[in-house]
């Protein structure tokens, strides 16, 4: 974890804010209030379903300059604090295998994807809370070793459809939220009215905290211990819009955790209760300045996660166009 | 590789046909006639920077019903004949590393993509030619066990632009072409006018043979050995379109090689003459049908490849939108 | 698999000869009488105990002319019929990453172990009968995503003893037992009587049919089709010698099973029942070679799996000293 | 890396003591004093050929109690100072993949081995100076990326001869000597003289400094920064005997190196100009209990390495029996 004291500018009002605490039973009630169990026609898919091909039509709509940004990390393969399980890249020719002509280099590659190291999506199989995955199905029973059969990234597919950056720190003025900081119903609703944007059923919501600009500028830390995100109280702000996907420069939960016994709320608020798949650490620099740059924080989206029939989520660099 | 006979409809003209033969001599002329070392202002990007935001925007207006399709092959863990080197898929967590709640089922994936059995994308640095990778870098110069310092797919980014389909099958009538089978110039033209398309700079031009359908019929052969692809002839057609990659359910090259001592001759015309991406082992079954339905070939296309800094080229799922 | 006719010399009384079928009751009345559960101290490492300090001191008296053989398989990267999951091997060094002096290569490695093309040790969790694993410990509850608690290779730890090869086609005056061809206990001590050796309690037991002899003069076969090894009707005979491990150039079973519903029979008896581990997959033409030329079929003999300390299992290089 | 102070008692007169520097030239000169090419039959194989049946048998006649002890880590997944590519171990199978009887667990294990964390060999094509490996072979042109055709681990197999231990910290009275600390020949010939043993020709020489004893007690380092360890002047010394491998509890360089410019002078010494293999990372600790037990340092000894045929090394588990 980094020491250094950090220099740049940083929202004073939301430093080290981490939310109020939240009991095991206020948060049991509110998994209660959000879930749709029952509500979604293909539950493997759960609500990235609520995009479909007219959110997609109206998306395109968005482009006009056809600037893009892509939102996948660098694969990385050095481990740190922010990379226990770090990704393989070795070169498995180099001009040696397929003689005489031509000449090939080629790579092998590995990535044990869920962490804080890989952009990814989180498919409705990732997550559990008390054994049951979203619309009940207990995760014992159709998760194996062979993968999954149900909530499987393969069942997900591909998303096209319309995003909106939420940008914390440029709405707040500040190059970044301290690690830690937790953002509320209310920081989002202000982020919104600045931004000019308001969230529609089968949207991608992204939320922009800074992390990857924090981590250039100060170096990596442990998102385990410290990471600007969703406090739990957000989760309904979030759930009457209906996303298909929610995505962050984080995993989307603030940590540390404000429910006692709880790592990680908003992965059970968003993927068990909501049947919404997660985006994790997406890399939203880019896209930010684009952003700023064109003057809207909504835009064309697509997630092409690679076809892993029963995997649990998958590597992915997702691509806004404006 | 499968031993059954055809039985569905293939075409008569073009069944078993491999084209002429093509001396190293006439095929060294070609590589000196076509190539463009020198005209592109990223080499390390090459003709993938045809396409920009104007090509980006365009495409966006092709956008209507928002129905897409995704091109990437089931990740493939059974070895065949069409898959020397499976790709890994094993659950690093199956609920019990991160406790108490929630739990996480998480996967590890593992893949040496190129070859026949992951759809992926060869960035510039994957094919030399007499030692020369595009614009003529050393092989052995810039690509070492650390990966590639020129023509990574790290370089390349992600594409944004129109995706024509040269739906040969469907042009000709037939269910699939033979593996073996030669596409030359005159083929992509008459399926093209058949189809109502014409490539412009910047597209990205998907072959279809139908060998996945053929496959799903008549089961996994080795395409090494037969496939149905470009001939060497039909390589000045596509490079007076300057397309941005090119792509098939192949890895475009014809099998068995019109060219003594060259195994791949699509690939050095393509990658090191042109600096044109590939795209391979593309499903496009999906695409075929909905480009049907649509009643047009032509469509808004992305492929993100994940950001592998150094590496060769990436498994994608490029997706299609109309 | 290989489709040539075989040209060598093999066993006229034995070939083709798969054994008498055995129910799945009397199968399950042998399971019973054989296993040792409850009867040694340290369950999770079975057998394996029986080879202490005086086995490794008795056996190192065997050793005379010093010379030995290495009984592990090349590491094979190349799928075929009887290698489904290829082991990986990849260069993650060429002389490039540890700069200026000295240079280094370096490898990646990595192994599905279990199956049919690596040496390997199967720990007593590798097997679970009706969901129990040795000394009834229940499979799914000491066997998670993070490996085994009971059972595991890092509790065998290695192994120094006795080793005894019973070379069934040297016996048998034959280069080796077609695949499917059962070893019963009158083939076994009959073996023994010709060989001169008697096993005792704590030896390594290995069975020599020939299957790489085999496969280096008719090619590669699926050995999950037809294996030599042993019937179920052997395992009383191997039980009463109370071996530390038994192992063989198969995976000790016969196949196709004498009994409906159970694949491997034998690994279910002699690990499940008895606790004792087997070796799978050894290479003894070497050892056999080494065994006439001395005269004798009796060596010292240690085993030294990978310290993988929840791992079901190691590959493993065998070796034998005379 | 450790900031603790260390508690336990260490070498008052060699604590934080590096050796005197040396100089680029006079390493050369030693590198040419040194070296052995063009004296041993099998270049490949280099000093590992000294042992011998002879020797095998010699060290036979050592064991007397049978007692014995592995020198193997544990496989470490976890990412650490001294772990920076961590080793892998995945489930292939819980029980899901075989049915119905009898159920089976797998695993997936990779490592790339060569480093700190794993217990390994490293084979004549592992280390190159100024471009050439021992004999004079140059690297680049018998190591590529499919692996190595001279100095691979596949072409020096098993080995089977007498090991010493040479327990540095038990002859000083110490219970470890400080990382950084130097190694010298009459640091070598002190610790003989009082534990009673002197080398010869085919040996196995293992080093201990207690370098695990210290990881159990201060925790883990960075050891690529301060290891305890031979020092260049050590190995004339080390040459005198001849040993077919040398192996310690660090990869048996101090560092920081003596030399400017050269990270691993020992290993360039042992490896490049001795053709001596090297065993690193060995965990010593139980068999230096082992050894003043039984009250001697010497013992039988066998290591049998992966075979890996083109590979640089292997991962090991080295066997002593006493």
């Amino acid at each position: 974890m980094c020491e250094q004291e950090p220099t740049a500018t940083t929202a004073s009002t939301t430093a080290n804010r981490g939310g109020r605490p939240v009991s095991r039973a206020e948060f049991d009630k509110m998994f209660e209030q959000l879930r749709t169990w029952g509500t979604h026609a293909d539950a493997s898919r759960g609500a990235w379903a609520e995009a479909g091909p007219r959110q997609a039509a109206d998306a395109a709509r968005l482009v006009r300059s056809g600037r893009s940004a892509a939102l996948g990390l660098p694969w990385n393969t050095v481990a740190g604090p922010d990379n226990a399980v770090p990704a393989l890249h070795y070169m498995s020719d180099l001009g040696v295998r397929e003689a005489p002509e031509p000449s090939t280099n080629k790579d092998f590659i590995g990535a044990d994807f869920h962490g804080k190291a890989v952009s990814h999506l989180d498919a409705l199989s990732h997550i559990a809370y008390r054994g049951e995955l979203y619309d009940g199905h207990v995760s014992t029973e159709v998760v194996d070793a062979t993968g999954a059969s149900f909530g499987s990234v393969g069942a997900l597919g591909h998303l096209v459809t319309r995003g909106v950056l939420i940008d914390l720190p440029h709405a707040e003025g500040v190059d970044w939220l301290e690690p830690g900081t937790a953002v509320g119903a209310e920081d989002l609703q202000r982020a919104c009215d600045t931004l000019g944007v308001e969230p529609r059923p089968g949207d991608a919501i992204l939320l922009r905290t800074g992390h990857f600009a924090r981590r250039r500028k100060l170096g990596p830390w442990d998102p385990s211990t410290a990471s600007a995100g969703l406090h739990v109280d957000a989760m309904p702000w979030i759930a009457r819009y209906r996303p298909a996907v929610l995505g962050g420069d984080g995993d989307s939960d603030v940590r540390p955790s404000p429910t006692p016994g709880i790592h990680s709320p908003i992965h059970i608020l968003a993927i068990t209760a909501l049947g919404t798949p997660l985006l994790d650490n997406l890399d939203l620099e880019d896209l930010a300045s684009l952003a700023a740059s064109e003057g809207r924080w909504e835009f064309f989206f697509v997630v092409a996660p690679l076809n892993i029939e029963r995997g649990t989520g998958s590597p992915v660099n997702p691509i806004a166009v404006f």
